[in-house]
């Protein structure tokens, strides 16, 4: 079954957009996923086609009136959608790899892109729209968000992957950052490649590598390197811990 | 002067991409700022013009060669050139707001994306790149990620926001999630808007939003709730508490 990205926007041209190129683009051509993007203009109100007002309460900027996205989402939600309705907002709790994998076994997505101040909070609730934040940083508008929520769903999909990409989770595997990667040329610029990737002992490039990806996790991410600790001490090892690998699924001999 | 954006990548044509429209359009059409994308590729070894091999010390996926990077740093990155060279990585350092306004105060970025499984760790080390990640998640490459930072920081640029934006930055003041918004209808669908927006009563309006902001954040976002607390007891103040106003800059009467 093709899996189904619906984004309302008030820029549908910016869909499917750097989605329609590569690995995502290829994937789309081969009918393995589509995507329609929906102009909430077209449900604004009067001649000017309104779909913002000022905030009750005062405060700068618009918000996006209630009733025009209700309109806009019953247009393009057929009853008992069983897609999972998102709306990108600083507000939300944070995407994670975890979310991507969820929501790439499903059927699809519908994501709502806001503008200006956001949606009215009671479309938010009556909708039960999912908040998601891709990170704590403010952007022009949701758009930009659902491309890279939407980019890192799709290279899981069944089929997407090709052989030149690694088809494992490994950026994050143990909740560890990766470690260092190094090719040809084994010396470049007066640099060597680190000598242990060149000796053929596969255990001591494991012990290597996860080395580096808990010295780069400790130094640069202290807050994953605090909940890996936690977990290491509670004893609830990730799958990677207890076969006694490396911290990537792939890097094994 | 114009704020200007470089971009590496093997897929230049995925740029200005959503950049092209809206806000960040516009205020490209005016000449507040400049983007040239270059195609890596042009830069690869051989008939093939290869940019990436095998890991050493095994493993799955391709990393892209040291001097094919060089080389395509040095044809498109001028002697002396000011502009932070940031590569984009989920081994980097979150993303942030306080980046955005670093890099939209300063003359531009040079953007660095990789695909595969990405550059080898000498170039990044040799040319001094920033390593920045947008989340905790896995992408098909940094042309995603590249086009929301790019995003975050083009808003802040002079002149880009027009009337319509709010000109403050308030989804993260004073460390916490943005307080929710409502616009008109008053009633719609059977749900009112609090009632203590509409009082008039610009401390009461304060008082319920601030409220609202830390509820949100302490459900949704532990992890900024701790670090509001802890400032909050180490008594380092956020402008936003000691003027005694709300979660946001621009909210006041």
């Amino acid at each position: 079954m093709t899996w189904h990205a619906t984004v309302l926007t008030l820029f549908p041209e910016m869909f499917p957009g750097p989605l329609g190129l590569s690995l995502a683009g290829r994937a789309r051509d081969d009918g393995l996923w589509t995507l329609d993007a929906h102009d909430i203009r077209a449900h604004g109100l009067g001649r000017h086609r309104n779909v913002d007002d000022t905030p009750f309460g005062g405060g700068a900027g618009m918000v996006m009136r209630p009733d025009v996205i209700s309109t806009a989402i019953a247009a393009h939600r057929p009853e008992g959608d069983p897609r999972p309705l998102i709306y990108l907002t600083p507000r939300g709790r944070l995407f994670s790899q975890a979310d991507a994998e969820r929501f790439a076994s499903g059927p699809g997505l519908m994501l709502l892109c806001g503008r200006y101040e956001g949606l009215d909070q009671r479309i938010i609730e009556a909708s039960g729209a999912e908040e998601i934040s891709i990170g704590d940083y403010v952007l022009s508008g949701g758009e930009p968000a659902a491309l890279v929520l939407l980019d890192a769903c799709l290279r899981l999909l069944p089929g997407v992957m090709g052989g030149a990409e690694s088809a494992e989770e490994e950026s994050f595997a143990g909740g560890l950052l990766e470690y260092p990667h190094y090719t040809r040329p084994a010396e470049w610029d007066g640099r060597p490649v680190p000598p242990v990737l060149l000796s053929g002992d596969h255990g001591a490039i494991s012990a290597w590598r996860r080395a580096q990806a808990e010295d780069t996790t400790r130094l640069r991410r202290p807050d994953l390197w605090a909940a890996h600790l936690s977990r290491r001490i509670s004893g609830r090892q990730s799958p990677q811990d207890m076969t006694g690998s490396v911290a990537t699924a792939s890097a094994g001999p």
